[in-house]
């Protein structure tokens, strides 16, 4: 069994978010609460997992506070796991990644699902990385620094 | 030895993404190789990681697109890994991790590493998720929809 690393005392904030995340499919689970699952059955059926693995998913992601576990909204037994506000600022993770998908793993005119916008039905904007004052910034635009600002 | 699912044939975008990248921390070996990293053992110092499984990480990403393998540009017989234009289309992605990382994992005044503008040395915008005509869109103003366009 490999150990994976863990970069919970990391300075940087990219594995520390992934840390919280515990692991890659975990983000299918935060997808799926995007597009409005809630329940233990509608995310199993959805990603087609074993239940104690995404249990185990679930458990880190609700420890992580990207999850909370409420009572079900329509007043029965069964409980429902509900983006936090932390849960729901991972949309622009989710969309970066879907539109790296969409330009680079669908040949033209294979369907696929795609975000819209409910308003204009039309797909939304492509995320663009910008400066502080609005310039579009590319990678080699930008330097990682360790910053030790004043709180 | 648990199997993971494989995504490949998904209509899912975020899914096909998942799966080219193959396994969470080698985000980590992108968002090294934006810093600059380029050589096998200056991926394996900043991960701390065993070389079979960085060399493993490695060939998905280079098997994915994500890397090219190239001589080493000192003319030393090192290989050096480059991120393709697919590869770097990742940018958005890890910028989004860093960005929900720094709000959410980080005290006040905590040092952490910090992605700046060369020109400006200031943090990069927050990334914003737009509809096509430019408004602000909330994960709530979207909708997860099939589409089959024709090409």
């Amino acid at each position: 069994m490999v150990k994976r690393t863990r970069f919970d005392d990391s300075e940087c904030p990219v594995a520390r978010s992934m840390d919280a995340i515990g692991d890659w499919w975990s983000l299918l689970i935060v997808r799926d609460a995007f597009d409005g699952n809630r329940r233990f059955g509608e995310f199993q059926r959805s990603l087609g997992v074993a239940k104690n693995i995404l249990a185990a998913r679930l458990r880190t992601l609700v420890a992580g506070g990207v999850f909370d576990v409420v009572p079900a909204s329509d007043g029965s037994a069964y409980q429902e796991y509900v983006l936090t506000p932390k849960g729901r600022d991972l949309f622009p993770v989710i969309v970066a990644l879907r539109q790296w998908g969409e330009v680079h793993f669908f040949a033209a005119g294979e369907p696929h699902s795609e975000l819209v916008d409910r308003l204009s039905e039309r797909s939304l904007a492509p995320l663009r990385v910008h400066a502080a004052d609005g310039r579009a910034v590319d990678p080699d635009d930008t330097v990682v620094v360790k910053i030790n600002r004043a709180p």
